[in-house]
């Protein structure tokens, strides 16, 4: 993988990232940098709230964090020393504006904005009954139920809120908050989405990803514990643990996928972890071939760990069009059969009159992947094997991961030979659950106590789901539909 | 007056117009339409809500109605059949989309959006009570805590919480609310902001002037009267007055600024009343001279007054540039001293060599008047005589209306003689406070309980002032500064 | 008329404005609101181009001047103290920028703009000669042919040159250029379009009215004299009449319709000729009615003059919504026949019940009027007349004005009493053309040798009409259809 | 290399890319595909002309393709069944709308554009020449002279003239054409830039590399020869020789930098050719390590070359952001200084404590290059040896690829051994010449006739470079300097 990963319209997509800086000068270029760094954790809404001692100043936008920023006046008038940022995909509510995070309420003790990574599986429940009590909601977003919980709990410093929200709470969620004069990161219990603690010169920063740490130039100190809160203030970084001790189960998905390689989460490479995948994938699914082929772009280190582990080259097979955005003229059948070449090509000089291994990281509704099958077989390949570096993906997640209904996934209406012979190629093989375990230094999985939350191919998901299971089924957030403007 | 008045940096400005309709086709082209009508009363944002009996659809943006609502697209689907819209200026609040009307909110008994002209003037107080106890405010105008208020209430349907509302709150409003299957209409208990009654085909509509009536072909009813809530639903339309009756108090600056020439308040053309006042000064304060000349557009039609009740002929001795935008490049001092010159001209012919009376509606800080002097003697007037149609402006308006701070009106720090001076002109006469009742029909102004509210002249304001009077003083409603994005 | 007078659909419309200055620092400002000035005369584009001493400076835009010239960094780049500019509808040529003027060329002495008000008759003629041998023209507008003509010219001095391509064309020419440290202007040997100059501080401004002079603040010097170039340098103005001399014929219908009201040309005041044309036109058609009305806006001075003639009250009972723009939303038939009012309303106070003249300065498709002549009725008027203060338009212009084809014009089909029935007023008049020269301070119409340009009442064309008699009938420009990007 | 390369800052950049198509129906779709393929050859402007047999539609407009022509509408008004595209980043003449190419011009035969890809070395002394009698340009590009030569040959038919006309200019060229009914390619005589051409279905394209071909499913035929023509129209493909034969001299830097890794040219895979040249550099500047690392994007094959040809493990230690754009904040020095990070994170996991062999394929400034080395020091490693897969850039390009002045180049400056002291890395080789064509599968360059263009490295230009040697110097192709509107 030589580029952190853009959109793709046949993966799970990661919802979004954050980052939180507390006693640095231009506090605002250096959270903008920040979430430069986690743009692939959201590509639709990127947002800023700076605390300047007195002030809070906000700006949110439609559209990517290089775009949204890049005027100095936007930046400048972000003025502080503490910040909290987000980037966005969606998880809950339209892609508009009124749902941009951080989110940001007044309360009576004052202003408290919010960013959010995951999702809360009983917000809409919690939601019902503040609405029945009289609260009213701006966003049509999960996390505004926190906000609610902590304005009508009227007890209490900004912690002691936030804890007595937290507690009511269910489902996956890291989060930074920020309020006069500190920022506050959060990890929930089970520690399902990442969060890491950074030194930035004499401040501290918090952030999704370990690369966000290395583009403003900081030192990782360490993860954020599952079910810890972090406090930084003029004091420096206080710990606070408000929860009974469970037994972790980090998103292993994070590792095969949604993660930058260049990051390091809990300990491990992601560049090292996907490679090991990959040479664990060969040695699982051998097949006699003339060369291995990354799909571009996240294919890749699973490709170069297929290659080392079986001894086949490893070639650039497939390249990658730089200069792909979203929309492009398709204006009839006839064009539109070539959509998939906007954005690959085969290198014929690689694939022809070869046996080629095609390695990729997943497979969703399998759209793209049949695509790729026939651009590799029409430019000349004589065998196509397909090798996957996770697990079927069967299961939706509800952690704060886009995933569509389940019955579009391919691997819940299918096995892999059915799968294997919608996409067109000679052989498919995923990487066994346990043998993905034991590639992240596993003996296997520990079925009682998975060492990950791995409910997308399992479908054991760790905590409730209540807005699923109970209810009136009914999930409408709000009668009002609006149009961004 | 030719135009619909422009907006204009030294006048008064009205800041808000309302329109909602119940039980029309197409019902939000026929809200836009309203809307266009009323642009003179707001032109900074504009938002329309409609019901289609299941949900609410909104559109709001910055800019003017022609802009905003001139696609297809969005019109299309602002479906439904009952509607809200909403132009405005800015009383309260930053122009930043939050702040853009109709608000709407999920209450527990289902959606509830408001448009507001008018000005509450307890809002800060009241919301800093709503805060304490919990509510979390999207916005920062004054009229969100008529939701909030009918949310914290937790019972009755939504017009008796909308009553329940109404009596914590004074100062100014006509209203208009859209709630599950009904639009209703509200006016203060002294009436000090207009709303007229019309029916629209099959259905029915509510509108700051009969302007707004007259674009969609609807026929006028009646004016909503003073302490009056309209609801109108599949039933037709019902009457609820729920407030002690009180004396009327309307505003009279309507007749002299802020509506069109071409409606009819209270069963008075405002046209018609603009000529009486312009008669009546000539009657009050008379000049020799040889023509009659006014500043456009507002002031034409008393001139036209003017010049009937004096004999002496009227010309368009001033030209506007029909092309003025709001900005406009002025690199340098040299070219900025050429500004009036950018939206006037002088009709050199009819002012060379002539002495000029002109007559304008109101002078608030007199910068405007004195450039218009300056470029009629400029074009040759021997004298410069200057004839004003209201009483001079010396308090500030809290009920709806954009006034400088107190100390910026030039009649608050001036008497008439010094403010000629100021301006340069030979003479300068306003109408008297009872020449103006007098040209409205009345015998004189009844100071005990005056016919209309005129505080802006006289500062007899007819409600209390709480947030002026009362309080500590500071009235930041919100710790948050965010920009337009 | 309050306002200069905005586009109109039905209408002609005058299609170009010129401005030239020299000798003036920060040039470029001046030349912006030179042409702010003259928006009226041309709304769909505008350019400046500057002379530095050294290099040329241009900017060119589609839209109005206020939106094209509103950047400090656009004026500031605009460097020197020479400026042309130029103001377009659209004469030749469809509007996409390589068409909007001023024109630039590098010719082998040196840089040459051009901006032109006016149409070449024999433009296409000139071209096809040209490009036969061997010209690249690089736009479609007829005024590049002139360009052409000095290029290949291959000896004399700018001026010379200049000359010698005027004298290859026909038509009617107001022209403004610009070359190495000198303005010129040019009108045609008939003096068709207008063209005056200015004293600007210690330099010089040539200008298509004297309203472009009065917003510099400059003094109006004299008209440049048909056939006549005036050279403007370090050396001040050089007048050369490089023609033989003819009678001059200008157009009539600048003083009806086209320049502003607050303008001079050639001694006379335009609003001052529009009162006369009205008040003769109330001599010759009176009828017995309660109030004249003016189709706004640029009907209002003919209808003061009309008032002032025939003694009946003068009334604004058409007011003009300040707000209108291009584009408006008209999703279906229903709301379509709302269209009129978008622009105007009746002012029902003044037209209910009353037998109204409507004043209107001419007819050309009659739509819009019929839909006014509606309204009025609409109102409760008991009767509507129309007078109109031109004679019928039955011919088209080909002098730089565009006119529909001779089939659309309502006077080329159809006689006074026809065309009556067709707009649905009880009665029609338009002034005679008799009446007009009569308004016009002369004792008739010369037949021989009439005092103006009047081929759209009459048909008698002053020059040869060479691309419309002759030629091959084929007047494609160009082979190239090219969007405006 | 995964993606075809974008715009980098150190790089030299190709300057066009082209494209022609004849006898296919929705021609411009596929054109807008071929130069989406070509993008990396010009990212500042695109451009389409088609031909419906009557007339040419056009749209030129700056940014990218995929921008540019991603509506509907703008397709479809490109009929017809012949088209040239092109794509620019710029040779000669500013990045205004005028000089996007394809150029247009109406000559007497009728309609004739042509695209550009390489540079005329006498463009300026033709212009001269043309101006002095009576040639007008509309355009700064070199590509203009010949539509001129053209329109003053006065004879012969389309073919004809554009064989005069290239015999008139020197340079590199490769040109398509557009006239009445036929595409025309033209390669110039020692066939610097490339073209090739390809079977479309029942019609013909031509394009400046074969990736252009393969995204619209059309199949190689054959690389047009050096100085040939080929004209498309109904009668299928002519070939014609104009020239007298000369030996071929391709430019080299194709296959080092410039072409996509999936094209193939002259026969020879890109891709390959990369690999080729990294063991060749592998086999000639050995140097002990532990890991491979490429320079993404473009490094990667030459990267995977050195490593199969070293032996020592490729490893991704770089990884690029993919959403970097052109501008992003960067508001302070201390900011500042982090700006390489935008682009690029280094892999930590694989760099520290390793010794690092960074490949890249060219190094123009060195500037990029000092920051790489940096960011992968800082990152822990312990030796960084730079291998770099081209001799060094010490001379101009004067052949259509934008090379800074001589004196930037730090290969004109410096010896490698002072270059890598500047670079700050251990160790610094680039290929030999000689190596360089061995890679290329010859035995060594022929340097009397040597088989390729390599006047980058060794100063040695295959063509006349009269603009440069001859003249007065002065090379202002225009007076006029005009904004982007």
């Amino acid at each position: 993988m030589l580029t952190t990963h853009p959109f793709d319209d046949d993966h799970l997509k990661e919802e979004c990232g954050i980052v939180g800086i507390y006693g640095v000068d231009e506090v605002a270029a250096h959270a903008v940098l920040g979430l430069h760094a986690l743009q692939h954790r959201g590509q639709e809404a990127a947002g800023i709230v700076t605390f300047d001692g007195q002030r809070f100043h906000a700006h949110r936008d439609l559209g990517h964090v290089a775009d949204s920023f890049n005027k100095q006046s936007v930046v400048e008038q972000l003025r502080g020393h503490a910040a909290i940022g987000h980037v966005r995909y969606s998880t809950t509510g339209d892609t508009i504006l009124r749902n941009v995070q951080p989110l940001f309420a007044d309360l009576a003790f004052g202003g408290f904005a919010v960013g959010h990574n995951g999702n809360l599986t009983n917000a809409y429940a919690v939601r019902r009954e503040l609405v029945k009590r009289g609260s009213l909601f701006q966003s049509t977003t999960d996390t505004e139920v926190i906000q609610h919980l902590m304005a009508t709990h009227l007890r209490g410093n900004v912690v002691d809120r936030l804890i007595h929200a937290l507690h009511q709470v269910e489902g996956a969620y890291s989060l930074v908050a920020l309020a006069n004069d500190m920022v506050i990161g959060v990890r929930d219990p089970l520690g399902v989405r990442p969060l890491v603690l950074g030194k930035l010169g004499s401040g501290w920063i918090l952030a999704s990803e370990t690369c966000a740490l290395d583009i403003v130039g900081a030192d990782f100190v360490r993860d954020v514990e599952a079910g810890e809160i972090v406090v930084l203030d003029r004091n420096g970084v206080t710990s606070i643990k408000p929860f009974s001790q469970m037994p972790k189960r980090f998103c292993v998905f994070e590792y095969i996928y949604f993660a930058r390689p260049d990051s390091v989460m809990e300990g491990t490479s992601i560049y090292d972890a996907r490679k090991g995948i990959g040479a664990e994938l060969a040695r699982e699914s051998p097949v006699d071939a003339d060369v291995v082929v990354p799909v571009p772009d996240s294919g890749v280190p699973a490709a170069l760990g297929y290659a080392e582990g079986s001894g086949i080259p490893f070639e650039l097979g497939i390249i990658r069009n730089h200069y792909v955005g979203r929309t492009f003229i398709e204006p009839t059948d006839h064009i539109r059969h070539l959509g998939v070449k906007l954005k690959h090509n085969a290198n014929r000089a690689k694939v022809q009159g070869k046996r080629v291994i095609l390695v990729d990281d997943s497979i969703v509704r399998g759209t793209t992947s049949k695509k790729i099958v026939e651009m590799i077989r029409a430019a000349g390949a004589t065998e196509v094997h397909m090798r996957i570096s996770s697990p079927p993906t069967s299961y939706s997640c509800f952690y704060g991961i886009d995933t569509p209904e389940r019955s579009k996934l391919l691997a819940a209406r299918m096995d892999a030979k059915e799968m294997a012979e919608f996409i067109g190629c000679d052989s498919l093989a995923f990487i066994s659950i346990d043998g993905l375990y034991r590639a992240m230094g596993h003996k296997s999985r520990d079925a009682k106590s998975p060492q990950y939350c791995d409910a997308c191919f399992t479908g054991d998901y760790p905590t409730e789901l209540t807005d699923q299971t109970g209810g009136d089924g009914t999930h409408q957030l709000s009668l009002l539909a609006e149009r961004a403007s």
